[in-house]
């Protein structure tokens, strides 16, 4: 595989920021200041690594006008100064990542088996084993990787990535580029049931899941279909792996979840939040925007001022944990003496 | 598509309550009162929302006696008395939707690989990419749609549906009418090892999982095989997505499960439970019957008495967690203070 | 089937230990003390059921000398004697397993897709609709069950067996005799963003997950590729269902982990750890060898001296679960109040 490099002086046209130094330097890739080479561009987004500058072997570094002026010695000649090069990296990364990718073939797998009455745009990839059932539509260079499995009438936008063995249910809406990654399913029966003398009815579930565009779907994540109402990711969401969200929640732009997190149906959870591992939320709750949950943290109520928001038993030593768990099972009776203790001493006052 | 409609005379001789009204009003199908169009019954089930059966478009609606009685100028004239609304919308869900549902076609998909030494009913309908190993039994009307892989020996009971990419590992069962969700992994082996210096030596998991009539299984839940004995799962029993329950598990009769829940190996868990999302059980522990667990809690000893249990730190603003936790940390020493104020106090008075 | 059996006395030529008794009793299995039956062998690895060393009906008993030495009147007359009779009986099941056990037809079953430039060992099994892409390398008798797909340049080492619809991604590699369980993915983009503006901006995952000799990863277990260096699984990791491994974690040796399991992005794990279920690792941890983790336990900092650890917030009866709940809250007034108690009887002291 040859390398593909690119001049200095492109990328700041295509990706912004000033240039100082060569616009002539020729860059195959981005790495870490203590790990690229002399063709490759790295990025200071981290004061602490501060001291890196002056010992990579990388041909350029992207850094902040702040940071830049107060550099030493630098050994680099050539800078792209912008407000923020985690974000400068990323673009970057993205930009190399597909000039390098191997594109995969268009067009549908001998393998694959597609209704008739499905429509597919002739731009996409249908992978091997992949089955695509009726009413089925599926926009411009899409890629449904080996085993995904469509039901009736699911839409999925242009330049969407599902990866091996995702499921998707009949019915559900799919935005544009959005990734759902391997053993994911999306639009399964939520979990509604009357209870008729102790054993459970099932209540058919006839909503949707829709999802917007530019969202992430983690391996192995679950979104329940709505009951009767559809269950709504916005777009610019993103979810980690092993994630469980109930039906007829709603979840609001650019929230992002990681791993583990669970959100129990009818939640409405705003735009700008961020869920830690683990996080659990229950059903029928709102969530205000830009709220942030620690990872373990369990919401049992609703949350409608922004800020952060933290609930988990602190970690000991088990000897340590043995004992204050003692007490907290009988912090009423400690309470109590407290209580008695003031008392008295009161009375004497 | 043209709407199935039946007279609501007969939707009472099929389901049973008081008729009040006319006999003859054609109903195409359920919806709650705000939604409710004229062809569609409703149902109380709330009293919270009682005002809005004087404004709903419904042309019945199903309502208890004592709600019924305290009406004061009803919009509508027709209302099915019962006992329980929610008990009979769901009935009736489940009917509209059932006359609604397009079948899918019986027979076996030529992409489907199908065991010569496996036995299917003839109404069975085998999707795309399904494999069935030998010895397999599949019962009447059972539908397993794209990607299902059962192992060899598997049994699968009547009318069961098995959604796309379920995994069944060999010599599970599968009772009637059970509905196992995309993703879902019936069998593999449990988690059981032993110790030699350090190294962990695989112990052979041999048991089945036996799986009763009328379960419902999650997305991606995972049920683990026995490790001698077998993993039982009882009937009419309600797992959500995302479930772990490990090997020689034993959950009774019509026990519900909200997503995220975990069981340990050989726990035995009573009939009628509940477990909220979430909830860890630990293994080898015993649960009652009418056993409760709130959602995010962790149970860490049996339980022999009914009733609802609870355990997960309560959610704060950061900022005042923080503080909690540290204090929480430190309990010993506090208790340590009160004991002592307690010993100068009493030896005072 | 007709059962094979095997002589007392080359059972212990192949697994060590001293016999006492007959060598040429015939052996066809191993069961728990009251399961056996006259042609299985049993074991004592649990004091409390001595008792059934004098009823159980196997025709030999692997235990230790010790116990031996103290028995009464044993039923039986033939012994191995070995120091860990429970990783003994481990040996024997597992020998016993794979003698009894069908093995599969090696070769590519016709209904899969293999690429014409994947190189497999002709002792592999490639079951139904499994998909293996361009420069896969599949060694000496591995086994891929119905579904597996495999993405470009995965390496799959010898006697690795991996069930149905099991997905891992392109560049992964995996050690020899690993087990993979169904609807584990491994290789699924680790969850890494920068944030613009308040939206998310993806970072390609462009690592790999390397996973070592002798691995079982669990049902619907998730472990995602390296950011920009690889996300490592040592050899004899033990990894159970449903569990979440972050990008560039590094799990060292012979740590096992229970079902539930969530670990976040770069935490780094040491050799010989235990995790109990449901416990969850935040992310750039450093957890030292030896450290033992309890079921539902929030590690919220690096743990750097082996010993056990435990957190999470004790089961109650829910209402008594309100009360201390509300005091845990407020329990920085109780220490405030505590605080001002102390001052008042110290001032009067």
């Amino acid at each position: 595989m040859t390398e593909i490099s690119i001049r200095l002086g492109e990328l700041v046209d295509r990706f912004g920021g000033q240039l100082l130094g060569s616009a002539d330097c020729a860059i195959v890739g981005i790495a870490p200041l203590g790990d690229a080479h002399e063709r490759q561009i790295s990025f200071l987004s981290n004061s602490k690594l501060k001291a890196q500058v002056e010992t990579t072997r990388a041909c350029a570094i992207i850094i902040t006008e702040a940071e830049h002026a107060s550099l030493n010695a630098p050994r680099v000649d050539n800078f792209i100064i912008t407000a923020n090069p985690y974000v400068y990296f990323a673009k970057l990364a993205q930009y190399f990542y597909t000039l390098n990718a191997i594109r995969p073939e268009t067009g549908i797998h001998p393998s694959a088996w597609v209704s008739p009455r499905a429509v597919l745009a002739a731009s996409a990839t249908i992978g091997p084993h992949v089955s695509i059932e009726a009413d089925c539509v599926i926009g411009e260079g899409v890629h449904l990787e080996a085993g995904v499995a469509l039901g009736r009438g699911v839409q999925i936008g242009a330049y969407s990535h599902l990866y091996a063995n995702v499921s998707v249910y009949q019915d559900c809406v799919l935005g544009e580029r959005t990734i759902v990654h391997s053993g994911a399913v999306i639009g399964a029966d939520g979990f509604g049931f009357a209870n008729e003398k102790g054993s459970w009815l099932k209540i058919p579930q006839t909503g949707r899941v829709v999802i917007g565009n530019d969202v992430e779907i983690g391996a192995n994540t679950s979104i329940d279909r709505g009951a009767l109402a559809d269950t709504i990711i916005e777009d610019g969401v993103k979810l980690d792996n092993q994630i469980q969200i109930g039906h007829n929640c709603h979840i609001g732009a650019h929230t992002a979840m990681a791993g583990c997190v669970g959100v129990a149906g009818s939640a409405k959870i705003g735009r700008y939040c961020t869920f830690g591992g683990a996080a659990m939320i229950l059903g029928h709750l709102t969530i205000a925007d830009h709220v942030h949950i620690s990872s373990g943290s369990m919401v049992s109520r609703s949350i409608l001022e922004a800020g952060q928001y933290t609930g988990f038993y602190p970690l000991a030593k088990n000897a340590d944990w043995e004992k204050t768990a003692a007490i907290v099972r009988n912090l009423g009776s400690m309470r109590e003496k407290l209580k008695q203790l003031e008392k008295i001493v009161k009375a004497k006052s």
